[in-house]
């Protein structure tokens, strides 16, 4: 089992309330990765770097598995980088800065030994850059999962219906799902976007959980309350690594075992936000994931004893 | 097993995205009540109206198996009223207006054969006024649940921390949990709440369900994703007054047993959001409950079959 993710390999500037992180590690296929790299070691990645992008970074992701041969790198080019600023609930944010840089000419390029990458991750970007890896593949990945954000729906929204029209899963936030959908509802969102092609749907709402419909199934899944939030940022695409790293480790897109997949995923984004960047997932081990994976368990197991 | 409430039995102008509801039936006592009358028929109430409320409603809460002998009718004088307008997202909202009315000089008495209550819930008033409640009883009850809410914090800081100290059970929103405790962390927040007298604390999220605490232990429950939300006003108080005619008709305060009283609570929250005012708790039936209880098996249940 194989996972191919795509996305940004880029730098993060990021305040919270607790402190800073300057040119710290980031870009969602970094952190999606990375994640997954807890689960699988046959892991492929499709982005761009400039020559900026340390190498001992590059060297630690190749140790974890992951295949850099999809990763272009820009000689005298700077890596994609964002500034953002954290509000005291940790739940908002302001963009401070965003430099394309080598993002803005990105033509992803998939080697051949990619072609018939069995799961497929396509992390938040150019909804025409997505639909280019799609267009790569040899053969149909048994599933394909999409990320994307509002600034798409506002400024691609032909290329993003294409796209989605392509796909088996969409990971989005609750917002987003609002914005895509013209529904406040949830369920109504949902209905709205299977309609748009996505078989399956995962909304986000942060630290308040995880949804997944596949049609009137509809599963729920909490975040585990933390003593503290000390940085999000990746949060949503280390979920969506260990989703997809489970998913491709255990080959089955059974509704029951995305429950499992949504599960880990969770565990796994616990982990991301309780350090700057991606430190937490960087000396994980099987044991600490278990461990976690458990305390899901406890939350929100109950035993009904009669009916009333 | 029998359970007072003590709490508002009011009128409400309500108004909402779907529509408006004047002089609709409202108050904490009411839906504490009537969600109680679901698990207990023998239920009690302390509250005060005035000549103003529906004597078909009184009858229809006599009938439900609630003992009025403790709801105080005062002559000349009007209910309580309160009106709000909920914004688009429904989950915040503005009070258009408040009149106390027959609450500004709420004494309550209970009745004697109220004194003996095996469980006791506190609706949402002045401090002083649920101490009141606590000193007239004979025995020491089961458990004893509370709710209150900022407005108290800011004026009635040192009776809150009284009441606070004679109670069991805290049941706040997360917004009211963080000014209790001045932690934006809801985890930090229960260490915090535990410390000034309740054993047990639930925190509503809304339309993110509810977290119950005691000491280390955690339990997470979700609110049901529905397709419409119709008038949030009384989840609250229906989530508290399903919990509590749980845990009266159940008589077992463990923490395995609140897990399931949360469940129910959450259970006849998601049929009150449904309707205006108290109408879904009017009409409903053991099957509805036991068949909504069952969503919410499926809604969380997940089956892990290995470790990683």
């Amino acid at each position: 089992m194989s996972l191919l993710a795509v996305g940004t390999v880029a730098f993060d500037d990021i305040e919270t309330p607790w402190g800073r992180a300057e040119m710290a590690i980031g870009g969602a296929a970094t952190y999606i990765t990375l994640a997954a790299s807890h689960f699988l070691n046959d892991l492929r990645l499709v982005s761009v770097i400039g020559d900026d992008f340390p190498q001992d970074m590059l060297s630690f992701m190749r140790q974890r598995g992951i295949n850099l041969e999809g990763l272009q790198v820009k000689e005298n080019e700077k890596s994609f980088f964002w500034a953002g600023r954290y509000h005291n609930n940790m739940n908002s944010r302001d963009t401070l800065d965003t430099q394309l840089n080598v993002l803005a000419t990105f033509d992803p390029v998939l080697p051949e030994s990619y072609k018939d990458t069995e799961y497929l991750m396509l992390g938040n970007l150019t909804p025409a850059v997505q639909l280019r890896v799609i267009e790569q593949m040899n053969k149909r990945p048994k599933l394909i999962a999409l990320d994307t954000m509002n600034f798409w729906m506002d400024i691609a929204w032909d290329s993003l219906m294409e796209v989605l029209g392509k796909i088996d899963m969409l990971i989005i936030n609750d917002e987003e799902a609002r914005q895509l959908s013209g529904e406040h509802s949830l369920v109504k969102a949902a209905h709205k976007i299977h309609a748009l092609g996505p078989r399956f749907l995962v909304i986000k709402k942060g630290e308040h959980g995880a949804l997944l419909f596949e049609g009137d199934k509809l599963f729920f899944a909490p975040a585990l309350p933390l003593q503290e939030v000390i940085d999000p940022t990746g949060a949503g695409d280390t979920f969506a690594g260990g989703f997809m790293g489970y998913i491709a480790k255990t080959e089955d897109i059974s509704f029951e075992n995305m429950k499992r997949a949504i599960i880990y995923g969770s565990a796994m984004a616990s982990f991301c936000v309780e350090q700057f960047s991606v430190e937490a997932l960087k000396s994980l081990n099987a044991a600490q994931i278990n461990e976690r994976v458990q305390r899901f368990v406890e939350l929100v197991n109950f035993d009904l004893v009669m009916e009333i």
